[in-house]
This record gives structure tokens, C-alpha cells and sequence, in this order.
């Protein structure tokens, strides 16, 4: 007998359910154990066995930098080494899947969870997801990518339902996930709290089962978001393997009780208890801990990977203090850093390395770091005291650093921000010291981008820096001091104002739903579309050296892929990481489509005067957008612009493509357009017989009546036989329609 | 008998179809005669009898301003008696039903047929649209209100659908109809060619039958627009009376066998005969003709009534011409004007005026006009030989007048605009006029919104005159020369660029749908949400007086309804008259709100000094927002911002306004949130009682621990009970609910 043969409907039942918040339920009888499930996108939050609900008290672990920091990396091999660390530390305290990565898409810079997610690009997005389940998977555990989809905010998540078209599903919200899916191949997917479409994420057979199962081949278990499930029994039909935290005494009993009443077929949840019981067998042996000294070493080394350098006005960055000089560091925030945000990824770290410390450790000897608070982090009202203060050392020094960043309370999951303004204590500030002519260097701390153009201009150099963990106090210090080339760029856009934001009208939505309005338009998709200024582009971030672009050389293969080449030079004088990224226009299309959309991109490691071809592969899939009509991708040929820059909005060379794609071609039915026949040359051909010509020889009824042809071309055969005198009658429609019969 | 019951069901059948394209069907044996209906929102387009589905050729009738013309008077009673005239032609030609007007709500500024529409607002639209009604059936004739509804685009109008949600429809896209259908009782009203929601408007039961006759009482006549029905049997059980044109032998034959299938009733049947039997017997006697000459001066007046003075620079506005000057009247629309659009509404003038013949007669003597075409309507290049006579002219005159415009081709019934263009010859002509030096007077006459930006710096003053009948050309003359000071105000915003345009990633939709994403945030209250510059705003226009405001007054009355009041004064030298516009600013609702919207208005006639207390008297209904969720017009009260001002964005006096609405209550089931209960005193109480205190007498559970409470807020409280360590288990929501059952 198989182990499933084996198991009793109530066993059955309990496996679809944990055993407690954070194990899956054990059959001692027929020795399958429980294993252990934990929270960890960016570090374990290993909850110990008597704290289970709580956020804080987990075990140490190693707060890597959160997503939106790796996000900016554009690193797939840096997220992989995290993913790994992550891995290891997990399989040495005895968890058996990672519940991460966190990969929904930045719809809006409010969202209180962005600090959890990569970008508002999904091709980025999923890079980086399918990196991190990589790494994690290699040291024997599971991860699980999440939240699955379109939970893109966090007001009213348990409840809300993102209202959402299909398109916009395929091409936004859905393809990480189907890449991190089909290529990487988690043990898990978490289900999303949120609907979509009016039907619980939990419940949602569409995409629980059609396209995560059946398109996309997933094998793996779906496990809900804790506290996702609404209906135990609709959610197993649709295709949700594991219920966590277990209601217990409730869940498995309707189980129960559905597959005896014949309401819920026995073999779904034989499906779902194999799936689980796969998972329970690939559970690996705990390890005996990890190097807590090389994960925080990683974790430093990754953080300064992550650092945007925004601007560096009059080359003020990196420092090169001389001897005798006095570095001001000004800011709570460089005594207090704020490296993570709150919620169920909220890491209890090893260690934390404090800026302030860091970068007096790493100043030459001679050189003296002296520190100023200037403004208190829970308060937004200027503290003059504490603003004297800090006037006070500016202006005593040779160089200034400015730490600002968002409050704790600004940025957790299970609340979106109201406003992207940092506190006006701290800005106010900074306009002080500008106001005093001081030079400053400013270090931004944050999770989700903030409002930046109401004052960068006060700062000589901005380095953001996100939330990156708890070695962020040593990466800062690499970066300022020219250790490290900062090479992280922009994962979202900043832009000048939220309203400007795509979604803006539309979010966080009201009365229980959420409309994409935008549909497409998310992130610098919109911003480009509707022609904005933007504060800073998405792709964006300055480097210590400088880089050129050569050689772009495009060729379309036969099957409507395109292989793309081009040359990147290092021609400054320092070691340096640039991006580059591949941007793809499409012709006009039957579909609106973004301006441009980053297809294709590439970290490359140059020392100074170096050169490296960069070659891209794009597939016919990456000039496609997602026919509605036709349920599939469709490539509609014509001229594509292929570009590739250091931003979005930084495009250094450009080439055309003639892709051959797809005839679009209509139906030419009765229900078709007098235009849509004309349209088509053997269609005009037919109508123009049917339809004849009148005495002095032209077209006869509206084939010759141009005035009407305006105004009734947009109607339908069909509909023009009611109208005498046009030449349409039903007869001239039958015969145009049965010699034109369709497949 | 009754006459329904001496109808065959035959008979009855082909009631519900016209018998022409422009006539119903009679029952010649009953004496029931065919009554005609014809297109006319501006004036009458009756075709003769023989020449039934063209468009040209109709019988000669006054053309009156279009509506985009007449929206900008902002004026129900010019609005009105023009409507009487239409309606006094229609009964002299043996009309008994004037197919307009068209109200539909201007979403894009591309929309083909926006001349044709009132307003971006459907405040104003439902004004103008009740006032049009009501003066053609002052005359014995119907009139037809159209189209219903949400039909914004030209753009494969007869299958798109309009996907747009309850809300919007409500504040949006129907209260105009609903104010026209209570206050104005139409004879008919016109089904509109789209979708909405997926369902074609013909068969829309739930606008047809619960809106249109439940809850707003319309007892008139549903008809098709011509071709928009689909399914003749699902129609008329929608509630769809008569379709047009008559798709014979087919829609008559497929009613006769549905009934005697069982798969219509037949007493639905009956209502729509009876309806249309009542339309019939409403039919007035045909007049003998009408006062060709009294109607062109009615259309002069209205057209100098709905000009609007964008600009004015240096008071170039009005010509005070000298003895011995020369006035430059430059481009061909001066010579070959543009006064209406293309379509079904086009109406075959009994005369034209010319813009320069009018001029030139009616300058004072010893004053020159002089002219020189400039440029070519047809083209878009600029001719050079042609520039330089204008030039020259210009040189050598005193002032110069400059007529822009869109060309025919441009706008029509039929086919959306794909830019906001005026065409490049043209503005390129302005831009050498101004290079010369030369301060320019620019009229416009264009259907819908151009882009002013681009070019507006090289004109010292612009005249927008839209589409104005063929009266237009004294008009302008009227109006150039102060005969007549001009009182327009934009109905609807000009935005910088077309891309800030609310709508604009979503028009004219794809695939079938387009999507309304920009929900209630149309025209105006896009622009002003979004926080977007704008050429020129909503309600803007100059006067040759100025006109200052004072004594705000606000007075909230018991049942929510507010008394405004306002003095406003004419301080400049000559008469005039002023657009009092109110606009109200919602408190923060459960809701998003705009954060304007025009609420009442009033246009003033003022002699020199004088002035006049308006009095605006604002429902409970006109504080209220649609709630979904509630299905009714919700009052959430608070403090609003009551402004009255010169437009949109030139409010001149602000008051506030605290209003008592309702309380907005969220049950509080086992489904609510935590925060919903901790939001409610009561609610908090029971909770905090239910889940008691620690051992030091703090809150227990999650209720004594912010951060779970910042994460697990949003949790309703049935989800929180499979979460450990809360305190809120089965048994405390059991509790709570079961004492807190609601009604």
C-alpha cells in the first residue's frame, strides 16, 4: 500500500492543514513528521517554539538587505549568494522551506510592504525572485515565492479585491512569478490575502490551478498566506494544497465533511496530501549552524552592492579627507540606523553595525569623525537645539554627512504610507545647512521611495541606500569612502510628485475594491506614457567612474528572436559595476502599448579602461504583449526600436528590428466592420463585387459616398442591412459571408 | 376594445419597428399613422423622402450653434429658446420627434463627436440638456435624449464596451440623463450604440428598465440608435420600444415568435406598443413653415453667447478700429467657415454667414478690411507664397485678425481625433505673424479642444468660437467689434498636453473594452487631482468688464441642504454678463473624492456698476457620493468647502460649510476587522472586555501589542482565530457576536 492508501480521511484531511502556526501536521502512526516553516525574504525569523504569533523574539539570524535594496543590486548572482546564506541558516535551525521571496510588483510607492518587494518591473522582479529561490534551494530547503497575486497593497488585504484585467495580469503581475516558476522550480507558492477579480486569492482556480499548475507546470505545494483562507473546502477545490495558521477542529472537519457528502471530489485532496507529503520527504536534516561572521560579511558586501548613488554633484563623493580633516556626521539615523522593515519579515539580527562607528573605524588615522543628532526620528518638528547643534559642527568641518531616512512607524506591512514626504524635521534641516552654503552629503535610509525633488537640490551628493540590513553601517562606510563603486540602480521610479504616479487616482481603492486603472501603465511604463518628468528614472544610479556604450548590433534570426550585442568601456580611472539595460519599443500595435520596457540586462565588472560585449537574447515572447482576444501571446510584427542605456530614461544607443510577426488578421464575418472589410484587399475585393457600381461606372450605395463611409465604417456588416440604399442588403452579406466562410 | 387590443400580434410586432429609416410604422386600419423622426441636437436634419440613409441632402433648416458651442454659455435659457426654434422647424417640416439632444459626458478630448456633447461635467450637461428639451417640446414636438449611455468614443462604437464601474456611472455618466428624464420628461430617450459593462446598451436592461423607468419614472419612448440593436427579442425585454432603422422582416418575425414560443411575455410586448401608440397620439399637426429670418438671429445671438475669450493681452480685445485703419483679416476659415461637424447631426443651412463679409460690413466707415487666406484648409504645409501675402497684409495693417481652425475631416461622427492638433501650416503662420512682431487676435473655431500651449504666446488674444452655426460669422463680428461682450466659459478643460488628459491611457481602449481607469476623475476633477497644470481651466473666460465678488454667505439647513449666497459686481465699464460658478470640496470620505466639482452656477447680466445677490440652494444629494456598497446616495458628513469663483480654478470667495450627514457604521460581524471594532467605542469596549487584561492588568493578547496590532489590523476577527497567543479564539467572536448581532 502507498503511504496515501494508508492515510484516513481525517489524516488526509489534517496533512492539508499545519499542526501549529509554523509546522505542517505530523502521522507519528506512519512515521511522517512535521517540518518547520518560517518567514525570511531577507533573513529567518525563526519563531522559537513557545512564541509563536508574535512578530519580534525570533531566533538570531542574519538581516541580509531587504528586497527593495537587492532589488537595486540588478544582481542575480549577489541575490543568489544571499538566497543561499539565507538557505544555510535556515537549514541549520531546522526549517525546512523559507517563506520567500516576496516578489508582488510596486504599483504604488505607498505601499507599506514595498520595502519586501524588488520593483515595479517584473522582468527585474522575477530575475531576482528566480535568483533567491535558486540560492535558497541550494543548501537543501525550500523557498516559496510569494504573495500569489496582484497584492500590491496593504490596506484592507485581507478583504480588498484587486480589480484587474487580464492583460494587464500576463504582462504585469503574473510573468515574474512565471518565471521564478518555470526556471527555478520552488518548493512552494504562497497564495495572497487579497482577491482579484471579485474571487479570494485562496480560491482563485484560475490562477491557483489553470495558469500556476497547468500552464506553468508548477509540482509544488500552495500554501496560503496566514489567515488567507476564507473557505477551506472552495480553496482545496481551487487548488490550495496546505491552510496555515491550521484552524483546527474546523478546516479539516469541512474537509471531511465535503468528501463525504460528495460536495469535493476525494481526488483533489489526494492530490493536495501528495504534494505535501513530497514536500515533507525533500525536508532536510538540520545542520549544525552557520558562520554568522562570513553571512554578516556577505551581508556587507551585498548592501554596498545595493546603494543608489542618485546624484554626486562636483564629484563630492567619494570622501578623500587629508589629514587633520573633521568629517561631520549629522543625523539620528547614523547613531540609529534603520536597516529593516517591520512586520512578518522582521529579523532579529546577529549584529548590527552602526554607520557612525563604521565609518570612524575606517577613516585614516588623522582624520576625525565628529557627530551631531540634528532632529529626533519620532518627532517631524525641527528640535533647534538640536539643529544648532549640528549647524554648529557643519560648519567647524571639512565635509558633511547627512543621515535622513523614514521612521519605523512610516513603513511596515499591514499599513500603507499616506504621503511619500520624509519628516520635516529632517529636511528642514538640511535646507539649513544648505541655507549655511555647507556642501552636504546626504545618506538616505528608506524602504519605499520618498519625495526627493522638494529637496535634493540643498544636496551636493545623495547616496539611498534602502533598508539594507544589518551590515549597512560597513557598506556605508566602503561607499563613502571610495571603497566600494556604488552600482546599484533604481528598481522603481522616483518621480516628482505621487500624484504623478500611474496609479495614483486608484489607489488604495475604496469599498472592498481596487481598480487597475492604469492597467500596463505601472512604474516608469506610465510615467512614460503619459509623459511625466520624473525626479529620478527608473534603471538610474551614478557610479564613481564613468562608462561608454559601442557597437550596438541587432539581428532578427528566423523565428522572430533577436540577438543584440553591444560594448560597454570603463573610461574612468576607478573598478566599476555598470548596468546595462535593453529597452524594446514595439511598432503601433492593436493594443496600447508602454513606450518602452526594459527586456533584457546586465551587470558587468570592469577595471578601469576595460571593455566587455554584452550580448542579449530576446525571444519572440519579449516583443509580444498578451492578446485577450486570441488567450495567448501574440507578436505583432513590424519595426521594433531596441535601446540600451544606463537608465530608462538614459538610452545610449538605439537600432531598429523588422520582426516578422503574426498577420493580424479579422474574421471577416457578418459582425465584422465595413472597415475591417475593406481593410482586407480580398475582403474590399468581395465587397466591391457584391456591392457593384452604378451608371457612370462607381462604386454604387456607401462604397462610393465617402461622407458615409466616416460615419458608418465603424459598423458592422450585419448591422448596415437595415439601411436602405447602401448597397448592403442581407443578400450581398450571406454571399460575402459563405464564400468567406472562417475556420 | 382598446386599440392594444384590436392589435394583432403582428401588428404589434411591427409597431416596435420603424416602417422607413425615419418614420414608425402606421396601422393604417386603425387609423395609426407614421410619425417621423429626424436627427437635429442644433438645428433640423429632415431628410426628404426619398433620400432616407444619406447624409447630405436634408431639407433646409436653421443651423444653431453646436453643442459644444452652446455648453459654453453655460445659459439654459438661450439654450431653451433655441431649442424652442429647433423645435418650431421640426413641427413646420412634419417632424414629431427632434433626435437630440446629445448629452453624452466628454471623457477624452478625442472623442469624434465631442462637438456634438455639452460638457466634461454632467452638472452642466444635465442643465443645458434639460433646458434643450424643454424648449423643443414647448413646440408640440418630442424631444430625444441621447445617447444612453456612457457612449465617449467614436472608436468601434458599435461593439466596444464601455467597462466602467457603478460609482462613475452614477456621478459621472448618468446624472445628467436623470436630471433631463425627471425635470425635462423627454418623449424619448436613445439607447447608445455601445456596451456597457459587456452588455449592449440596446439590451441593457438593468439602465433600460430599473434606471431609466424604476427609479427616475420615464415614460416615454426607448428607442435604438440607428443600428445598435443586436438581438431584437432581448432588447425589447430590456426595455427597448422601438428600433431603427427597421431591420424588416427579420426583427418583427423574431418578436412574433418569441411570444408564441412562451419566450417573451407578451405583456412586455404590450408596454412597449403602448408606449410608442402614446408617442403617436402626442404627434402634433404640421405648421406651415417657420421665420427663417427670426431663426438666423436667434443663432447669431446664441453664437456671440457661447464664444469664449481665452485671452486677452493688452485689452487688444474689442477692435476699436480708427478712421483710415486697415484690419488684416487673415485665414481661409474667414472666407470658407467652419460652423458645425460631420454626421447625422449636419444640417443643411437655410443661409451662411461669412466671417469677413460681416466684418467688412460691419466696420465704420473709412476702416478697411482687408484679406489674404494664409494658408489652406486642406493641407498641412505651409504654403509659402500664401504666408507671405498674409504677412505682407499684416505689415501693412493696424490690426490683425487671425481665423484658426479644424479642419472638416477632423471631427465627425464616426471616427475619433488621434492628436489634439491645430494643423501645422497654420500655427506655423502665427508663429511668423508673431516673429514680425505682429499682436495678433486669434479666432478659433474647432468641435472639441486643440492644443493651445504650443502656440498660444504668439497670439495677443484668442477667440474660441467651437462650431457655431451658420450665424457664426456675425458673431464674430459682433463680438470682435464689443457689439457684443463676450460671456463663453470653457464646459470643458484644455490641458497642456493631451497625455494629462485623465483618460489617455485608456481611450479609445483595445480588443473590444475600453476601460474607464480614471473612474470618477473626469475633465477637471482629473486635472485637479492629479494636480496638473492646465492651458486653460474648466469654467475659464474673459469678459470686456471685470467682475468682483463679495459676501459669501452659508447657511446649513436642518435636512442637510446649504443656502449659498454671493454678491457679484460688474466693475468695469461696459455690460456684461458673468458665469457664477460654485464648486464643492468634500470632506476625507470612505471614498475617493475630487477635489472640486461643480455643484450649481449662474449667468448674470450686469450694466456697468451694478449687482446682483446670487442664491444657490444645494440638496443633501448634491453633498453625496454614490456608495456601492450601499446601493444609494450617501451623505458623509463633515466640513465642505463651499467656493465660488470664475472658474475652476479661479475661486474668488471660500467659505466653510460643517454638514451633518450620516454616520457611516461598519457592522460589526465575525467579518470585520480588528480595527473596524477597535474604530467603534462600543465595539473596542466589548472586545477589550471579551479579551481581558494580563497579570499586570494591561490589555492581553494582541490588544497590548502595537506591532502585531500594525500587521494583524486589517485581519477581520474570524481570520485572527486560528492565530495562537491572541485572545481572540472562536469562543470570544462567538461572544461578541452573537451580543453585537446587527440588524
Amino acid at each position: 500500500m502507498t503511504q496515501l492508501e494508508q492515510l484516513t480521511l481525517e489524516e488526509k484531511a489534517a496533512l492539508c492543514l499545519g499542526s501549529t502556526v509554523w509546522h505542517t501536521a505530523p502521522v507519528p502512526r506512519l512515521g511522517v513528521p512535521a517540518v518547520m516553516l518560517s518567514d525570511g525574504p531577507h533573513g529567518l525569523r525563526r519563531q522559537p517554539d513557545g512564541n509563536q504569533a508574535g512578530i519580534s523574539g525570533s531566533l538570531p539570524a542574519t538581516c541580509f538587505p531587504t528586497a527593495s535594496a537587492l532589488g537595486s543590486s540588478w544582481d542575480p548572482v549577489l541575490v543568489q549568494r544571499v538566497g543561499a546564506a539565507i538557505g544555510a541558516e535556515a537549514r541549520a535551525q531546522g526549517v525546512a522551506v523559507v517563506l520567500g521571496p516576496g516578489v508582488n510588483i510596486k504599483r504604488s510607492p505607498l505601499c507599506g510592504r514595498n520595502f519586501e518587494y524588488f520593483s515595479e518591473d517584473p522582468l527585474l522582479a522575477g530575475v531576482l525572485g528566480e535568483a533567491h529561490v535558486v540560492g535558497v534551494q541550494s543548501q537543501g530547503v525550500g523557498a516559496c515565492a510569494k504573495h500569489f497575486a496582484a497584492n500590491n497593497q496593504e490596506t484592507d488585504r485581507l478583504r480588498v479585491s484587486a480589480d484587474v484585467d487580464e492583460r494587464t495580469l500576463r504582462e504585469i503581475y503574473l510573468p515574474h512569478f512565471e518565471r521564478i516558476v518555470t526556471r527555478a522550480r520552488p518548493w512552494m507558492v504562497m497564495c495572497a490575502y487579497n482577491r482579484v477579480n471579485g474571487v479570494p486569492a485562496s480560491e482563485h482556480r484560475w490562477l491557483l490551478t489553470e495558469v500556476l499548475r497547468g500552464e506553468w507546470g508548477f509540482d509544488g505545494v500552495v500554501v496560503s498566506d496566514w489567515g488567507a483562507v476564507h473557505d477551506r473546502v472552495a480553496a482545496l477545490a481551487a487548488g490550495l494544497d496546505l491552510e496555515m495558521p491550521p484552524n483546527l477542529g474546523v478546516s479539516d472537519a469541512a474537509i471531511v465533511a465535503a468528501v463525504r457528502d460528495g460536495s469535493l471530489d476525494e481526488t483533489i485532496l489526494d492530490q493536495a496530501v501528495l504534494r505535501i507529503l513530497g514536500l515533507v520527504e525533500k525536508a532536510p536534516q538540520a545542520t549544525d549552524g552557520f558562520d554568522a561572521d562570513e553571512h554578516h560579511a556577505l551581508a556587507r558586501s551585498a548592501a554596498a552592492d545595493c546603494a543608489v548613488l542618485l546624484k554626486n554633484d562636483r564629484d563630492l563623493l567619494p570622501l578623500r579627507p587629508a589629514d587633520g580633516d573633521t568629517i561631520a556626521v549629522l543625523g539620528e539615523f547614523a547613531r540609529t540606523p534603520r536597516y529593516q522593515g517591520a512586520g512578518s519579515s522582521q529579523v532579529n539580527p546577529t549584529r548590527v553595525d552602526v554607520p557612525l562607528d563604521a565609518l570612524s573605524a575606517a577613516v585614516p588615522a588623522g582624520v576625525r569623525v565628529d557627530f551631531a543628532a540634528g532632529y529626533g526620528i519620532v518627532t517631524t518638528e525641527l528640535d533647534d537645539r538640536l539643529a544648532a547643534e549640528a549647524l554648529d559642527l557643519a560648519a567647524r568641518a571639512s565635509t558633511v554627512v547627512l543621515f535622513l531616512g523614514l521612521p519605523d512607524g512610516d513603513e511596515s506591512e499591514g499599513a500603507d504610507r499616506r504621503h511619500m514626504n520624509l519628516p520635516a524635521n529632517q529636511t528642514a534641516l538640511l535646507a539649513r545647512l544648505a541655507e549655511a552654503g555647507t556642501d552636504v552629503v546626504v545618506v538616505l535610509a528608506n524602504g519605499s521611495t520618498v519625495h526627493l525633488s522638494s529637496w535634493d537640490r540643498h544636496a551636493g551628493a545623495i547616496l539611498e541606500t534602502w533598508l539594507s540590513g544589518q551590515a549597512a553601517g560597513g557598506a556605508i562606510a566602503d561607499l563613502l569612502l571610495g571603497v566600494v563603486n556604488p552600482s546599484g540602480r533604481l528598481a522603481e521610479t522616483v518621480p516628482v510628485d505621487l500624484r504623478d504616479n500611474p496609479s495614483y487616482l486608484n489607489f488604495p481603492g475604496e469599498q472592498g475594491h481596487v481598480r487597475y486603472g492604469e492597467g500596463v501603465f505601472v512604474g516608469y511604463r506610465g510615467y512614460d506614457a503619459a509623459g511625466r518628468d520624473v525626479a529620478y528614472p527608473f534603471g538610474h544610479g551614478l557610479s564613481y567612474t564613468t562608462f561608454t556604450y559601442h557597437d550596438l548590433a541587432v539581428t532578427v534570426t528566423g523565428d522572430s528572436s533577436v540577438l543584440v550585442t553591444c560594448t560597454v568601456v570603463n573610461t574612468g580611472a576607478r573598478h566599476g559595476k555598470e548596468v546595462v539595460q535593453l529597452y524594446v519599443a514595439a511598432p503601433p500595435s492593436q493594443v496600447a502599448r508602454p513606450v518602452r520596457e526594459l527586456k533584457a540586462f546586465a551587470k558587468v565588472d570592469l577595471p578601469p579602461g576595460a571593455g566587455e560585449t554584452v550580448t542579449f537574447q530576446l525571444a519572440a515572447r519579449d516583443l509580444s504583449y498578451w492578446s485577450v482576444r486570441d488567450q495567448r501571446w501574440l507578436l505583432q510584427g513590424g519595426t521594433f526600436e531596441i535601446a540600451v542605456g544606463a537608465s530608462s530614461r538614459d538610452l545610449r544607443l538605439t537600432a531598429t528590428a523588422q520582426v516578422p510577426g503574426e498577420a493580424i488578421t479579422v474574421p471577416l464575418t457578418a459582425e465584422a466592420t465595413l472597415r475591417e472589410w475593406l481593410a482586407d484587399p480580398a475582403g474590399a475585393a468581395a465587397l466591391h463585387a457584391a456591392v457593384g457600381v452604378d451608371d457612370d461606372g462607381k462604386p454604387a450605395g456607401i462604397l462610393g459616398d465617402p461622407e458615409s463611409l466616416t460615419v458608418l465604417g465603424d459598423f458592422p456588416l450585419t448591422t448596415l442591412t437595415a439601411f436602405p440604399g447602401l448597397g448592403i442588403d442581407r443578400t450581398v452579406v450571406a454571399e460575402l459571408t459563405r464564400t468567406r466562410r472562417q475556420p
